[in-house]
């Protein structure tokens, strides 16, 4: 992916060019994942096309998230660069008359030409819901990962614990991933049952490849009785995918908050 | 619609014919409502065809509550006879394997050979759900109705409970509805405040047709401050049904609960 962001289109001359910022919300359901692909119907994808609409220029997009197929957002971050004389703050809204129902920007503003989202230091916060019920609910099913075993969400947070702190996740990285390093900090985790839905909330800086899911598929069987909270020391140290429970469905995860180092 | 349900398909001769009485949860939104429909893909009729694919038998379904198209259900109710041997219990988790993810059988049971859902005392519980916030939020938009105006919900409450008791509820019915009466009992009546979900639930002796969509209608106008919670009295002695506010779009409306008397 080229990290170079000209605006083309109609020319800029005598332009100012703005870097913009948005924030996104989404339901994933329709879309292969957050990050631009050739021939396939994503988030960013979506948006490129939007903003060319809104103002004729082609242009690229840097996304915070690369979000997967079928996962959904309440606010993933992206920037674009933009010779229009649209007021930054008013993107938002225009956007939103050109883009689908299913994707939202619920914020836009000016930021420094050099701001990059995945360079900041920044926040995460992921949620994952499952509907803990004998029978799936129809209405819940796209956005909740439904587990007709009863989970005890006490010992899942109780395992959640051991995740806190920085450590090398690397039994928590789905294979296939390209970073330099599996060595992450996870600032707070809790697992809160609300009648039939256990929410796992987890805050971090910044997440492996399917990370989240992988601490969901493990913790679920912590809940289920199949390992028990303090199993996750060793699994943490193994430092191997094997070692973790299963990778959860995406339609429960939920990308709820990203936060940026501003300055 | 013939009301004289016998089982077709394979011979009966020597079975034991049952009335099997089931709770049904939906997501409306990719279906024309729950009544059966030549050419229109119903909740009523993929049920049929369920159970065509599980017995053998061509059947009819008497449902208790005709919900509209995009409206959802916890809990609507229906009836068929059958001459199956599968027990009675049995044919909610053999039906669900038969039927796609967005309707789900929760309870069977048989009952009377006579029991008909339609003529029976019954009690129903709707809930009609607002999500009150600036922009709409993706993963709510099919599942909630988006109202972007600050909606007062003690004034949309104090105004609900003109609707308590015994009245003639012409001003909250659409045109087109062939029913003798009007009349129609609401017990209970109330509207809460989650975060920026508004929810108006309401628990009665049955509906007319768009009652509870009319009524939402009707209570977020309140809730805007168009009209005052005491015009309620007026708008129901009219018994027009100009006198009320609009027609809720569907995509807010659950049926959450019917229950009726089994004796």
């Amino acid at each position: 992916m080229k990290e170079n962001h000209k605006v083309d289109g109609m020319s800029n001359e005598g332009k100012t060019v703005r870097r913009i910022f948005l924030e996104i919300a989404y339901d994933g359901t329709c879309y292969h994942g957050f990050a631009f692909q050739d021939n396939e119907k994503t988030i960013e994808g979506t948006i490129i096309d939007a903003i060319e609409q809104l103002t004729g220029e082609k242009t690229e997009v840097i996304g915070a998230s690369r979000t997967d197929t079928g996962v959904h957002a309440y606010c993933n971050v992206a920037v674009f660069d933009t010779g229009s004389s649209i007021p930054p703050e008013r993107f938002s809204n225009a956007l939103n008359t050109k883009l689908p129902a299913d994707i939202r920007i619920t914020k836009s503003f000016e930021v420094s030409s050099d701001f990059h989202p995945r360079k900041r230091k920044t926040e995460k916060t992921y949620e994952y819901r499952i509907m803990n019920t004998d029978i799936e609910i129809p209405t819940d099913r796209l956005y909740t990962y439904h587990c007709s075993y009863r989970l005890d969400e006490k010992k899942m947070n109780e395992a959640a614990q051991y995740l806190i702190g920085e450590h090398d996740f690397s039994s928590f990285c789905s294979a296939g991933a390209q970073v330099l390093s599996h060595v992450r900090t996870i600032r707070d985790i809790d697992v809160e049952r609300k009648g039939s839905l256990v929410i796992i909330r987890v805050r971090g800086n910044g997440f492996l490849y399917n990370m989240v899911r992988i601490i969901a598929g493990t913790l679920m069987d912590v809940g289920r009785g199949k390992i028990a909270p303090e199993d996750m020391i060793t699994i943490i140290e193994k430092r191997d995918r094997s070692a973790a429970g299963p990778t959860a469905p995406p339609q429960g995860l939920f990308l709820v908050n990203s936060t940026f180092d501003m300055d």
